[in-house]
Parts: structure tokens; C-alpha cells; sequence
């Protein structure tokens, strides 16, 4: 992508009411536009990104046997009555009445899904079932300064699993944990398990998928020697005490519980009955009794993790994508010389990259070569290549022409081939 | 994917409420399903449809420079005020008030778009801007009996292009409309241009994208010889007459006006400064004056065109995909022995035809053979395949064992080797 041609250029200015640095650098950057108070548009640049994180869950949701589909924002009210969630989760849902109908719109979808699923099933052999879809969620949140983190419309995946035991649910749902910390790494976030309470959702324990940072607005705690982690709302205990599992475990060194804040990336509900009893949805078991479906469902918050990935790598240049994720491999740009011709062989080297199927954003724009730089580091894309007079002097002759290939981690360029340039982003493509 | 997996199997019932031939066999086939008037789920099957017809609007839009992005679905009063539109529309457009503030879900973009732009652009050098996203629209139409062709909430691909001028505009404009052309052709859909008018968009000429079928809710008069074509809103004449364009032209032999029922799969709207004038939307142009931003849309609705494609192609026994947007490419059964040979021949076709990147639903039910015939009928997968005691002994020993190939729009299959079947898969990719 030629960078002129790209919608959402990076900008000076942004909405002074943003204080946290995901919302500042994604603005600022060109990833995202505001459209009200917790409500963005996603620029090109910042659609790319949520993509590849969506590419990255659909995969591993998908390992799990799980099916994609879509289901509609726009509820009608009969259906939410049924749990009594209509009007028990009134303040964070948007409800609306049209020509004496009354609707909500979707801030999660169990009520919605196990409608679906009591249309489609009867006997236990229709079980289990696992069907998730990314959608729209609407909450009218209390406004917290987390820009992109706590959105009042944002993007989720969610899936929904339904079971005719509690066994099976619990064998389904510690697959779809491990789906998860597998999701997280892949995008470069090291998310630990924890246990928290259900909300609005269930009164059962349920884990959240929880990335230590000093900006979330989450607290937890968790030990340092095992995997113990709980957060502020059901820990019994202050940071410092030793750790109960180790404790109850009989380890002769127990853990020691460290406080920290934290942001919730993801979470997983091992619901129950409760909704099918209910809404009277129950199926017919081997030994021909009637049963209420167990269900399960499991949030992954994909603008959300677009956030969490900015305030956990950026520096005070701009930000910092893992590649996985990155709107593009390679950030390019030609330092031109007087005979205008290095900007030609800088198209050239464009074409052909792109060919070889690397996503490349080419900073065509007539500013600056300072600006690009500056621009370059604010967007974040992992190598930067530079191509200039002085760079294709290094080379002997015309095959030997060499580039200056820059991490955005690292502070120092090197010169190299554009044959080990393309080496080194197709091996990166692989991995 | 294995049948017995996939969420969403054929049922015999469907809501008595469905006349159309689209939502009959979508519902009974499972490709959707329906939560309430106007409002369908996309189970797994319609899902991979539709993901395939956005893939190729996809790459069609991104051929002409445009960029995808995403834009919100709930929308701040204010900003549909500026048009007067939040008042006009009000008949359409879903509107709800909370903590005194109110909003609207997106019935279209226009203006949230423009106050996109407005914000991120100056001068001449910033335009032109072609944006596009895919997102939910809500419309509160009066209810026809038209199935997924006419839903209160659906999905569209809607861009936007912003322009310094008319002419570059009409430029832009044309460019498109070839590509709705394309776009259309490639999923099997003949179109054709229509002229009409613009509704609560413009005064101003637009084009609809419409495609020929007795069940159409429109009506739309063309020449039988030239490309003249409009919609009955605005035809001044009757079916019979002669083409006023060939007289115009001077044609010795005028063509005559066909009226027909029709579908529209699309429309584009030149809108022109309208909107920009009642923003307030001025850019400095070179002469540093300041001018009116020229504005212009272009939809394509995503799952009307996903119910056009059954009304086009079925028969009495189901639906016909074409290859371009089949949610697979291959539907495979087996036939068993009393042995239990046959489905360990069949899982392993499976299984070498997937490695091969094949799209196969395999039919693993515990189900009777006609079942599965019926429903390999009723789901319209381009390719049956069968494989059973009787095609096997066709072949000379096991690497000449035999298949049944069977196209869906054919009666008779015929025996071929399992290399011809992956030949002629591959070949079909291809294509």
C-alpha cells in the first residue's frame, strides 16, 4: 500500500479528553478515529490490525472444533425476558421501542443462542454443540479513561458451547482455556488464568484471561511460584500473604501473593443450567428423561486486545507491533537524490516485495524525510528500510545494491541485500 | 468438515410465515436461521456464503484504490441533525434515547462518514478518499414477503468516495460501476444498470444494480437492443414502446422496452455537494478558495445478494451454488459394506482431498443413503461424491479405484479415478 493512497494519515492533534496511551497513539497514529465517547471507527490501518487478531483467534477456535456463524445485534425483548435479563441488566443494555415493539441490543448472547439452539436440538445426540461468531457488542459502560479498552460499542468473539453434562462441559471448557493462552501468545500477550466471579453472567466461578499491566483497571492476585491467581472481588487475602493453593498443596516453600493491576483480554463462563432452566430448554437423555442443557460461554474482546497490545508495546516514539499482528511487515522509504532516481529503484523494490506477497506500506508522501521517520516509529510496523544514494553506494554494482533494514526494536540500521532483505521476510512469514 | 460437526443441519419444518423460495430453502437447508421478522442468524453454512461473496466484493473494491475500514453502527443524534435526516428518516431509522442521550442505528452512512472525512482532511491534496467497510444496517421496513432479500437488519458492503470535483467524482463513479459489474459476473449474477431516482439520498440520477427474476419486488424497463434501462419510478413510457436511447441515437432499427420484474443487488448514488453543504464541509482548493466536498455511495447488500443466487439457481429438489461462492466445493457420502471397509476408503479421501486445500462437507451421519442424497440436493454443493462397493469394483486393483462424480446441475454422475477427481478440483480452483 502506497502510503498516500491510505485513508487515516497519522495526525497532530487529538481529542483531548483521551488520557490513556492506547487511545493516544492509536489516534494519533491514524489506527482509529473517534466517533463519541467510547465509540471509534477503525481506520485501514487499525482494520488490518484487528484482522490479523481475528485471523488469529478463527484459527484456534476453530482447532477446538468450534463452528463460525453470525447471529443479529438487534434482540427483541421477548426472548431476554425469559432469564428476566431485560430488565436486571437495564443500566448496560440499550433498549429501544419501534411501532410498539420493544428490542435491545446485543451486549452478549446467551438468551439469543440458546433460542437458536432449542430450534435446531432435541435428544442428546445433538450434542455437544460449539458455535462462536465476532460481533458487534453495545454497553453503556460508566466512562472510564481507557480509550480503546472499555468501548460502549466495541468488537468480540464469542463462543457459546452447549453440553448434556457438566463433564463434558468442563472437558470443553479447559480446551478452550488452553485455546486461549494459545491465542494470546501468538499476538505477544502472556495472559494468566484467573479466577473471578460471574457478574451479570452466572454465579458460578469463572476465569478471566488477565495481562499484568500498571494502566488496566483490574486488580489481581496471583502467586509467584504456582499458577494461583484470583482477582480483587473474590481474593480473601492481601498482597504479601502466602499462597493458599501452595499452602493447601503441603509445598514446604509456599508462594507469595504479588498484587498488580491487570487487563482483561478474555473470559470464560461454565454458565450451567441456569439459563436452560429458565427458558424451559431441556433435552432428551439416552434413558429417554428430559435434562436442561449445560452451557458455556467464552469472550475474547478483539478492539479490546487491539488496546492492550498498544499499552504494552509502545515506547515514546510511538508503538511497537509484535509481527504476528502488525498492520504490515515493512515500513518503506526512499531518500531521493538530485537525478530523482532513487525513488525509481525504490518503486521497483516495492513491486517486487509486493509480489512475493510482503504487505508493505511505501511512504510515497511528498514531506519530510524526517517526518517519515518520525511517522514510521509512531506507527509501530516491525522493519523499517530505508533506500537512498548512500545506502546503493555501499554495494558493488547494480545486483549488489544494498538497503538499511531497521527493527522498530532496535536502535541501529543495518545494510543488507534486497536478496537477504527477502530472505528475512519470507522466513519471518513462516514462523 | 465432517456433517455430524457442522451446527445447522437440514430440517424438515421452517416458520409458516416464509413464502419465498429464498427463505424456504435457506431455513430448510440450514444455511440461516430466523430470530424474528426480518432477522435471521447466519448458521455455519449461509456464514462461509457469505464470506465468499464479501471476499469478492472485497478484492473488486480494493482493484479501484478503495480502502476497508470499519465504522460504528450506533450513531450520536447530532450528527444525523446536520442533514435533517435524523427527522426525514425517522420512518427507517431505529432511534432510541438513554441517559438523555439519543442515537440511531445505522441505516446507512453518509453522514457519519463526511464527519469522518471532515475531521482528517484540508486541502485538494488530501482528496480523493475511497472508503468502504462491511457492517450491519437497520431498517425498519414495511414487511414484504421476500425473505432475506428484504431484512430489517442485514449486511452490506457500503463505500463512500470523496472528490474535489463533479468530474472527478463521475470518473471514480464509472470506475466502480464496472466493478460492480465484475463483482456480480464473478459470483454468476448478469446485472444490469438501471437508472432511477435517489430516495432519501439525492435529487440526482442514481443507478441501481439490478438482476432479472420473476419473484423481483421491483420493476424495471429495458431495451431488448441498446443498454437503456430505468427503474418504474422514473420510466416515462410502457412496456413495447421503442427504445427512447436508440431514437435518440438515431438507430434505424429502435429496439423495443421489455418491463420486467426484477432483484436489486445494488445501487450507486453521485450525491454531489448536498451533504458537504449541509455539514459545513469546505476543503481549500489549489486556488485557495473554498469549495464544497463532492460526494458519492455505492452499496452492495451482502445477504440480499446471498438470497438472490437461490432464487436464481435452484430446482425442485434444492439449491444450485455457483462454484465462486459454494460454502464447499465438495460433498462427499459413503456407502458402506457389510465389511465397514467402504468408510475407512471414504475418511481417507477425506482426508488427502482437505491436504490437498479442498473444501469438503463429508456426510458421516448415521443416516440412510436417501437421506443423504436428499440433502446433498437440498444443500446444492457443486460436486457429489459417492463412494461404495460398486464404484470401488469398477476400478483394477486399489490404485484404479473409482468414484462417483456427479455435478449438481447434472442427472447422471460417472465413474472416475480419485486423481481425476483431485485434477479436476484443482483445475476448477483455478478457474
Amino acid at each position: 500500500m502506497r502510503y498516500s493512497n491510505l485513508f487515516g494519515k497519522t495526525a497532530r492533534d487529538y481529542p483531548k479528553d483521551e488520557v490513556s496511551v492506547n487511545a493516544k497513539y492509536l489516534l494519533k497514529a491514524g489506527f482509529i478515529d473517534k466517533l463519541m465517547a467510547g465509540s471509534y471507527t477503525l481506520l485501514p490501518l487499525g482494520f488490518r490490525v484487528v484482522e490479523k487478531i481475528k485471523q488469529i483467534i478463527r484459527e484456534e477456535m476453530d482447532a477446538t472444533g468450534a463452528n463460525e456463524m453470525l447471529m443479529p445485534l438487534l434482540h427483541p425483548k421477548e426472548i431476554w425476558n425469559e432469564t428476566g435479563r431485560w430488565d436486571s441488566a437495564k443500566d448496560i443494555m440499550y433498549q429501544l421501542k419501534k411501532d410498539n415493539k420493544e428490542y435491545g441490543l446485543s451486549f452478549t448472547h446467551e438468551e439469543i443462542v440458546m433460542d437458536l439452539i432449542r430450534k435446531r436440538t432435541q435428544s442428546f445426540k445433538d450434542f455437544p454443540i460449539k458455535i462462536y461468531h465476532f460481533s458487534t457488542k453495545f454497553r453503556d459502560e460508566p466512562r472510564a479513561k481507557s480509550g480503546i479498552l472499555r468501548g460502549r460499542e466495541f468488537l468480540m468473539k464469542d463462543l457459546y458451547s452447549a453440553h448434556v453434562s457438566e463433564e463434558d462441559l468442563y472437558k470443553y471448557y479447559w480446551e478452550v482455556a488452553d485455546a486461549y493462552i494459545k491465542t494470546f501468545k501468538r499476538m505477544g500477550l502472556d495472559a494468566k488464568i484467573v479466577e473471578a466471579g460471574g457478574g451479570v453472567f452466572t454465579k458460578n466461578i469463572t476465569h478471566e484471561f488477565q495481562v499484568l499491566s500498571e494502566i488496566g483497571e483490574d486488580t489481581i492476585y496471583y502467586c509467584n511460584s504456582c499458577n494461583f491467581a484470583q482477582n480483587k472481588e473474590i481474593f480473601q487475602g492481601k498482597a504479601g500473604d502466602k499462597c493458599p493453593k501452595c499452602l493447601s498443596a503441603g509445598s514446604r516453600q509456599a508462594g507469595k501473593i504479588i498484587e498488580s493491576n491487570s487487563i482483561e483480554v478474555g473470559n470464560i463462563f461454565p454458565l450451567g443450567t441456569m439459563y436452560s432452566e429458565k427458558m424451559g430448554f431441556y433435552f432428551t437423555d439416552s434413558d429417554g428423561s428430559k435434562k436442561p442443557v449445560v452451557l458455556a460461554s467464552y469472550g475474547i474482546g478483539s478492539t479490546r486486545v487491539l488496546g492492550t497490545l498498544v499499552e504494552l508495546y509502545h515506547d515514546d516514539k510511538g508503538i511497537i507491533w509484535p509481527e504476528s499482528v502488525a498492520p504490515y511487515n515493512v515500513y518503506l522509504i526512499a531518500i531521493d537524490n538530485e537525478q530523482k532516481t532513487i525513488v525509481k529503484e525504490a518503486d521497483k523494490i516495492y513491486e517486487s516485495l509486493t509480489g512475493e506477497g510482503i504487505e508493505i506500506l511505501y511512504d510515497d508522501r511528498d514531506v519530510s524525510v524526517g517526518q517519515k521517520f518520525n511517522d514510521a516509529d509512531l506507527i509501530g510496523i516491525p522493519i523499517r528500510l530505508v533506500i537512498s544514494a548512500k545506502t546503493l553506494r555501499q554495494g558493488s554494482g547494480q545486483a549488489e545494491n544494498k538497503i538499511e533494514w531497521k527493527k522498530r526494536t532496535e536502535e541501529k540500521g543495518e545494510l543488507i541485500s534486497l536478496d537477504e532483505v527477502l530472505n528475512r521476510l519470507k522466513k519471518a512469514q513462516k514462523s
